[in-house]
């Protein structure tokens, strides 16, 4: 199996070096004072939803004494593995840009000028409509995660609710709860085609309700919205008086037959801002650099007060590093087609096997063939299983005896399902899947209840 | 004036695409409905007392019609001019790190382990104390500031007060105000070599306090405290329950006669915590990487909760770019002494002539000639002055009529001081002073009042 280091995957190795360090005599005796201090809980409940979180416990409980590798497919870093290695030329523009010696300075809060330009320019080189967007309508963030962190912080306000889907990336579940703001969780429709619960979303929206957030492509359910379905999205949000977050991060990741329309397109029916990064096109998760676009229609954002409010939360918040700033330009322009066609077709190849493969274990269903992102969320059915009592309970125990690490669908927000990362070597989802076979054949309901 | 981009400094260009983009006509309409949604206030005040507000202020002031170039001694970011360059071994460990591949993954929210390690082997290297660090105590961050904000959330409580210096980095204030933790400031005294007011931190403290900030080398004021001093701080911490926060930053940028000694050397008496990063010391401000060492003698923040808090907050908090943690290694290891000499030799240089110059200027008195960081900071006697109401509209009148932006004393804390950067181009700083004398020749009192 061919794969570099995996930051977030334990190694059953001994840190040998940490051990000597600790060795020297502690000539302390601080134990004695009483300490006034103690550590906040109030990120714990938001933390405690974590995917990160999550995982390090499923890691936990893979061993040793398995004698099989640690499967790492509970989350997508596909850069991990060299079939996923990201683009020669962005490579090069971050080397370009550290050359350069101009890239070591501080940059303003809301991003450098030649990074929020391009980010514009690149936007309307892709999808081409009449309302261009400028560079002024930028605002540049650490990765897409800040960009929805200071969005909700942006918005937030006394009783303020956000309605976010179901098996939605758990940031969204922390960064509301850390800010204050309600999450309110609508439905999905799997059978549907995953589509977006509209009459639920109505249903669930009130006077404090000020935004709702769609994924498109929806990670991680592999389906890209129709034109038609988020025409109906923003006609809804016009009738509530509420905007649209549409976190676009995987629009570069498609390999199905639905066109990505980007909902900007719809910014004259509501107001519109998109969240993008090049984490998953390039394939550069680490790099963090992302973007909040601003679709600022009638400038209903800036006479809101919108606009200065993230303004104001970027002055006071990390910012990406200049390096990234500085080389974002001809990372965006220079990036090849054949490049994301090479990755979209090893993804390809990867669903078509493991939405084959699902049909050895009947326990894991897959309502809809993803046509994008790098995951398939299959519903557990927990009646064919002997001894599983949730989708928690499932991870757990495949993590204990074959350490294989899937992440359960409770941490996204949907029990009963589980979802695995098909951004894998090929070799290793194989090996997933004969282990799941095994794993299922041990726990199989033998008796009829 | 040799000189690269400065991202801070706006230029009198007008960015001709930028209206071009603009022209295409609005066909929203949107304005007709009624939205639900507003901008947060709550980040306003934070952000109001931030540095970079009150540059962009300033900024503002200056004018095309002055004629001569704007000079950016406000804020203090050598990395802008070639004679402050960052040292070629920093560089070549990012290419090496961007080159290998294997830092485009996600890193865990503590940072990856490489780093952490390479930080712990950096400060036992660089100060051999009997009590070592190890990888466990170390928690990257998105450079120093991430640090301080990490902090003061994962020590926030209810009425819980923290005791920072006047003349404070702004953003000390901005995350107390963001983070619902109350700032007090204690005094430091110019007179006596800038050393903390330890009477007055006694008379600060309650029982609602939780921690001491100190910075060490003191930026701006430029001094080093003493072995004896910092005891004496943590004697006074000990006796009042609290822990010191001592934020080490430019702790690589010393050409006086103090030799600098870190703070965690009296982590017996009372708990300590570091705060360090490569922005200062390497001149990479930028790069967006620093760290939170805990000294954890005894255990007393893991019982107490503090060092849990701290993970928790940086499983929801963006990550420095994995590109610089996995290059952090070489970086610490491999940057010859020689690089820090040569800056701390041409700041010195720049030190001597700016207080030499000080002389031509009678309303701005130094107390005491740096030994350390990049700045002057200089008492702004206003009954030297004609027209001249304080430090804030002393700035301002000098940006607009001389195009030099230092900074008001106010941001800082300190009503009645400038603050002004000798991180330049030495010929900056020569027409500087130029600018200042002409500007005190105009405002000078006349007549005796």
């Amino acid at each position: 199996m061919s794969q570099r280091m995996n930051l977030f995957v334990p190694s059953f190795e001994m840190d040998q070096e940490e051990d000597v360090a600790r060795k020297t005599t502690e000539n302390g005796g601080i134990g004695g004072g009483v300490w006034r201090f103690k550590g906040n809980k109030a990120a714990k409940e938001a933390a405690s939803v974590s995917m990160k979180g999550t995982l390090f416990r499923l890691f936990d409980c893979c061993s040793k004494d398995v004698k099989k590798s640690i499967l790492p497919l509970g989350h997508g870093d596909p850069s991990v593995y060299p079939c996923f290695d990201t683009s020669v030329d962005a490579e090069e523009a971050v080397v370009e840009s550290l050359r350069s010696g101009s890239a070591n300075s501080y940059a303003p809060g809301v991003g450098i000028l030649p990074a929020r330009r391009a980010v514009a320019n690149y936007l309307n080189r892709e999808w081409d409509l009449p309302r261009k967007m400028k560079s002024d309508d930028i605002f540049m963030t650490v990765g897409c995660c800040q960009g929805i962190e200071t969005l909700f912080h942006a918005l937030a306000g006394p009783k303020a609710n956000i309605l976010i889907p179901t098996l939605i990336y758990p940031l969204y579940n922390s960064y509301a709860i850390h800010s204050l703001v309600e999450p309110r969780k609508y439905d999905l429709l799997p059978d549907l085609d995953w589509e977006i619960d509209l009459q639920g979303v109505e249903a669930l929206a009130d006077e404090n309700t000020i935004a709702m957030v769609i994924i498109n492509p929806h990670n991680p359910c592999g389906n890209v919205y129709t034109y038609e379905h988020l025409k109906k999205v923003a006609e809804v949000a016009r009738k509530l008086g509420i905007m649209v977050v549409s976190d676009e991060v995987y629009n570069k990741t498609i390999y199905g037959e639905n066109k990505f329309v980007p909902m900007r397109i719809f910014s004259s029916i509501a107001p519109v801002i998109t969240l993008g990064s090049i984490s998953k096109g390039w394939l550069v998760p680490g790099w963090r650099i992302g973007w909040i676009a601003i679709n600022d229609h009638d400038n209903v954002f800036k006479t809101t007060g919108v606009v200065e409010s993230i303004k104001e939360h970027l002055d006071i918040s990390p910012d990406p590093s200049t390096i990234l700033q500085f080389a974002l330009p001809n990372i965006l322009e220079k990036t090849k087609k054949s490049f994301f066609e090479k990755n979209n077709s090893t993804l390809s190849q990867n669903v078509d096997f493991a939405f084959d493969a699902l049909k050895d274990i009947p326990c894991l269903t897959c309502p809809k063939k993803p046509e994008s992102c790098t995951y398939l969320v299959t519903r557990l059915d927990l009646s064919l299983l002997e001894d599983i009592t949730n989708d928690f309970d499932f991870c757990i125990k495949l993590a204990r005896e074959e350490n294989l690490v899937l992440l359960p669908g409770e941490v996204l927000g949907l029990k009963g399902w589980v979802r695995l990362s098909i951004a894998v070597e090929r070799s290793m989802l194989e090996d997933a899947f004969v282990r799941l076979k095994g794993f299922y054949a041990r726990h199989i309901k033998t008796r009829l209840s």
